[in-house]
């Protein structure tokens, strides 16, 4: 088990290197269309990386803007009818020109007009990645949520087996973030177990890793890496910067300030 | 005098045991509709009170939102005319459901469109608390507003009376923050002196007070409490993490951190 | 070098008091439209400075909460349709009565949108400062922003010429922030070699430098200086606190804290 976590953390810190040299040569700009919570924390965080970010929500603009992209983040949290088409205006665009699209379903299932605009995402747009917790994609699954109570054995293998329909039905990556981490595509899955439970006590961390999996995702073509590796790699060096903060700070909010500058200690 | 204080701490330390236990039975949900501001600094303060924050902008689901909330609060700080709407819909949800709804009139008064929206506010929903500063009290109560310069008993016993005039007349609880803060309810009126100055020179801390406030009122019921004690409490420990923040740290950006911190540190 | 360099900064020193004196006295209200993404900084930068910050975007009040502001800043980082029509109001009203508008044309030339709007907003108001950097000040100046790759002594050159061309063709002050910044108005023109890195690795420094030239516009006139003398003094003081900031952390998120104290500390 050691020998086999050092191995991985061995072909993780080979794939950083490559990621890193990719965002130090292309500095990515990665565009959000995401929610007024925590845009500033996805700005700084996607800073943090090396990269660009750009919030632009307006749809006036935002099928523009995405052209000098290398990467997209549709994030639902505060969606509006209003903001849902700047989404798909954007979206459309990006798929023209390959550019990746992270979905981040906030909350989808809270609500019917949330649960449609998320299916409406999907339907018209290719995704390249969707991130979510157990709840979300369970639902984008088609099953029934039911994340309540004490995690179990019984449910990790549940919510491993919905990431995967969902990655096969839809041809995307998905990542579930959760006490342990799943990455899914195709016939692929991959488990992180590291992370820290500090990062569940601060608003934005899930934000913030659709961001991180935007700069992974605009800069793995590059790095020769494939979405899969990317997005591993990705997830292993955001739990390994929430570990490294947790033992520096053991409150939130300057948790999270650690956390965040340990993303930019890592570049 | 001390005596008497001892006696307040023991009985608000009673309370807030109360009140924490219910919060981690429950995970009350709290809904906003607030202002993009402090959006993200009530979302983490509810957060650190053990309860779940939820930021549900959009009249398309806000009322759908609200109906697994334990409270609502409705923050005016960035009102438009959308907001109202979308905040009238959730309200009228709320008071079918008998969910409490805490309602912040930031800067009325200061333009014809915020005062109308609060008075509409008033008119259609049925309001558990309203937290306002001196002014805002002040106006609400149908009083002219005349808060500048230094502070004078006179000004104290006024907003006492503005106060305890706009709770009577509307049903509701009415906190007042100020250097005394005041809560007042039906004949019943307290005042709490405890806080620290820097709470001012924090964009923010009205609206987390808001939050913290509706959290109380979420649990208040099961907790055996009436709103009024309840409130209280809200306002004795929110005052008494500004004053260990304090301690800690004298300038704002860094007692702010704190601040958020000493109310994790409370639960 | 150095002697000049203390004459400056003696230069600085004074009229840095008499400001400062203005915004103790009056506490001047900087009424902001701005951006989603960094509108928390942009508050508690304001607060910091000791002036009183208001965020009211919305059209139906925008016009009458700038009656009782001493500058408005107008920051187009998430403009939309609606927005830059609450801007035109809003800065309508401050042209009759003689408020000073600062200008923050974020990202002008990456859509036509955004250009479009700076562009309406050029030509139907009087704006006293137009604050932005080099491609953004170059391209408002009708010159193609080519500001990729490495700087040089002709880039300094040409930019220089960019921001005289446009404040003398506007008959507005115009701040650049780079390396070096500068202060353009009329036919004087200033630069100021001061600020660190670390500036630039946090978002929302360039926005809270443009509530910091409204602070120090909103008081000028009273101070006796005029709005060159005091956009020079406000880029001085701003990049001291970022070097101050510097000199304590070195990693963007406790970087951004301290600068922000160091704001505070100022006052």
């Amino acid at each position: 088990m050691s020998a086999e976590n050092n191995k991985t953390a061995a072909e993780f810190s080979q794939n950083w290197k490559l990621i890193k040299k990719t965002i130090n040569s292309e500095k990515p700009l990665i565009h959000h269309i995401t929610n007024n919570v925590t845009v500033n924390d996805c700005a700084n965080l996607t800073l943090n990386w090396g990269a660009l970010p750009v919030m632009a929500p307006a749809a006036e603009e935002s099928a523009q803007m995405v052209e000098n992209a290398s990467a997209l983040v549709l994030n639902l949290g505060t969606i509006s009818s209003i903001q849902l088409e700047s989404m798909l205006q954007a979206g459309r665009r990006a798929n023209q020109l390959e550019i990746p699209i992270i979905l981040d379903p906030v909350g989808v299932g809270a609500t019917k007009f949330r649960t449609d605009a998320a299916q409406q995402i999907l339907s018209e747009l290719k995704i390249a990645l969707i991130k979510g917790n157990k709840g979300e994609i369970s639902l984008l699954a088609g099953k029934t949520a039911e994340v309540k109570g004490v995690e179990s054995i019984g449910e990790y293998e549940e919510i491993a087996e919905n990431a995967s329909l969902l990655a096969q039905r839809l041809d995307t990556a998905v990542v579930v973030s959760s006490d342990t981490d799943l990455i899914a595509e195709g016939s692929q899955l991959a488990e992180i177990n590291r992370g820290h439970p500090l990062m569940g006590e601060v608003v934005g961390t899930g934000c913030m890793l659709g961001s991180t999996l935007a700069v992974f995702a605009a800069t793995a073509k590059n790095s020769g890496l494939s979405l899969f590796e990317a997005a591993k790699t990705a997830v292993y060096y955001y739990s390994l910067a929430g570990e490294k903060a947790a033992a520096k700070e053991n409150t939130p909010a300057r948790f999270k300030i650690e956390f965040m500058d340990q993303i930019y200690l890592l570049g």
